[in-house]
């Protein structure tokens, strides 16, 4: 069983999300050795007793349990599969942990290519934003075998509340493609819906009223109509963000022969949006392209 | 005031939705004129005391309250507009309420035309379905003159819980309009995220489980996926229906020159979907599009 006595953690990428996930783990008081590519924003991890390692393959080599929180697939990529990356270091038996939202074949390319030298990697992509970090409520839903799964999740628990084991390699990564999906045209929706009332001359917030506890209701609706209705347009997920993992999305839905029109649309529009300049805008900002 | 000593309530249109809605009216104590195109569906609640009317234009003369609930705008136009309609024959004074999903425009239409006859004319359309209709827990969202509105809350409480007065004329059909294009792409995100789901191998159940609460979570998640799960495709609303709204939505948008292109993709996709038999099911056999 992993424990705070037996088990040093290794954390790879101290951006916004991962800096709170990986205090968490710190907080229960684990050994953890973080890693980033800019060191400066370790600092703070580091006066509170995280130690800091000078490479990924320095990491690797003293960490029981890795866990992996980085940019884009190409990352994951390189930070697992380099010659000084994480599997030609890594001892056999350790567990590693990539909560990047990133491609589900590479997790399963990742998953047996760490087979072949005993070591067990999961993907464990979360939902919940910089909030669901910063308060450990993240949902997490996790691909790979279930044996890794059942003995890390003491440390999963530090960082979410909705935590499910969905299936073999890719499958938490699957599941966070089926997320983005459900939130692609679901965006559209909610913008057009919110458009069509606000061009038709009603209040927008007596419209949400009368329809948002019915059929037309959404989280989306409840959380960031809101927002556009006082301009609000600040990032809780970038806009920029939704358009890489909606990427994925495309790839993996083709890869699997799937027709995915609504997702199509959503991206396109994303892409329009990004093009207008609202790439670092929260995905509300979808709003705008309807108000031209 | 309108009570039940003073006021006759007339309700055309006896449907599955209209039946309901007439009976709670008639349970308040109110003397109920029913008038429906097919008479056997107003047997019911003749038995219980409505009194049936040979013709519209006989129940317009009797009533001063009279509330319309057929299927399309055409029948409403006709009802309204014909020389044996309502406006031709309901004295002065009289208030009407439309609560079919209708046109706009032409709710618009008849509030003018009321106007000059001293017809209070009013928009209202519902969302909750028979259910909400049963247990008297429609929304109901109003459009016309506030004065109208405030005298004939008392019967829509009747048939409602959340009511709500959306502006001029025509702002109930228009709220109600918003309300089915936040639905409608809402609903290809929904069938995709779970279509996408099963292509991957994942269990429906667990992915909606960890998905379900955050961002990706709807009243289409959390109601009609568990009947997709299921295999079970009957109606709670109809695909047939929908495709009307659709319609009515995407003229009334092209009117305001507003793009919707997440509303055009999907009435695109019910129409294929009705054009493969399915117009007869409930909205959550769109599922099937993305199954072949």
């Amino acid at each position: 069983m992993i424990t705070t006595k037996n088990t040093t953690v290794g954390f790879i990428g101290i951006g916004v999300m991962g800096n709170h996930m990986a205090r968490h783990i710190l907080n229960a008081g684990y050994v953890l050795h973080i890693y980033s590519r800019t060191r400066s924003k370790t600092q703070d991890l580091c006066q509170q007793g995280a130690v800091w390692q000078d490479s990924i393959a320095q990491l690797a080599k003293q960490c029981q349990v890795i866990i992996t929180m980085v940019g884009y697939p190409t990352d994951v990529e390189s930070i697992y599969m380099d010659s000084d990356g994480i599997l030609e270091n890594a001892g056999s038996g350790t567990i590693t942990l990539d909560m990047t939202t990133s491609r589900p074949d590479l997790a399963a390319t990742l998953y047996e290519t760490g087979q072949k030298k005993g070591i067990h990697c999961l993907d464990a992509p979360v939902t919940g934003g910089d909030i669901g970090a910063k308060n450990a409520t993240l949902s997490i839903m996790v691909g790979g075998e279930v044996e890794g799964f059942t003995r890390i999740l003491p440390i999963l628990e530090l960082m979410g509340k909705n935590i499910h084991h969905q299936g073999p390699a890719g499958s938490g990564q699957h599941t966070k493609m089926a997320n983005q999906i459900a939130i692609a045209a679901g965006m559209v929706a909610m913008c057009e819906a919110l458009s069509y009332a606000g061009k038709a001359g009603l209040s927008l917030e007596k419209v949400i009223e009368n329809i948002g506890q019915g059929a037309a209701g959404s989280w989306s609706l409840h959380n960031l109509a809101p927002r556009i209705i006082k301009q609000d347009f600040s990032p809780g997920f970038y806009v920029k963000h939704f358009i890489k993992d909606m990427g994925i999305a495309l790839e993996s839905a083709k890869a699997m022969g799937l027709k995915t029109p609504g997702l199509e649309l959503a991206a396109g529009l994303y892409a329009q949006l990004a093009a207008q300049g609202s790439e670092n805008e929260g995905t509300q900002a979808l709003y705008k392209l309807f108000q031209e």
